[in-house]
């Protein structure tokens, strides 16, 4: 009923790889989505991210920074003030977020 | 020009929270994406998700059957065979899936 390797055309499936390379990390999802709500500093998101470390904050922003999702934007000061946002691209990944919000709220009913 | 905490009202985003609970770990969207397309065994998908490991796997297996997402049918042989599929919830994921996948092919270009 089933060829020997049903699944190896879906093996070389390199954008939904790529995007579980940057969504499949804990809190990247997360930070995308507090910031689709608009630019925030680095206390705000760590607020909003419940249970985040400044350094693990720190790197995933740097991250989504390298992977052009997020910009970061210094102000001169005083006081210096810096401030995360989304990118175009990083924008449109938000009718993808509100689907998966949507998936969840019926589908995921159990802790998990 | 911000509230204090203009980001408060989305640290209970309780759904999308639990989502990237299960999405924000390593394999767990791809074994989704390849089990879209169908049913398949062990080896199927150890195939299909290239560098994963067979404890890892099975861990995860797990772990998306305790989430509601995956089924896993043992038929009586000989030889016995395993079969993994997804739930109703799991197959509920697809649009997104595919939302995610066209983002990335778009706005994900660079190496991770």
């Amino acid at each position: 009923m089933h060829a020997a390797s049903p699944h190896d055309a879906r093996r070389c499936d390199a954008a939904l790889t790529h995007a579980f390379v940057v969504l499949g990390k804990r809190w990247n999802g997360m930070i995308l989505s507090v910031l689709s709500g608009g630019e925030a500093s680095f206390s705000d998101l760590r607020r909003a991210l419940d249970g985040i470390s400044d350094s693990m904050l720190s790197e995933r922003l740097s991250e989504l920074a390298a992977n052009g999702l997020v910009t970061r934007t210094v102000a001169a000061g005083p006081p210096v003030s810096v401030r995360y946002d989304l990118t175009d691209g990083g924008h449109a990944l938000e009718p993808a977020l509100d689907q998966i919000r949507d998936w969840a709220s019926v589908h995921l009913t159990r802790p998990a």
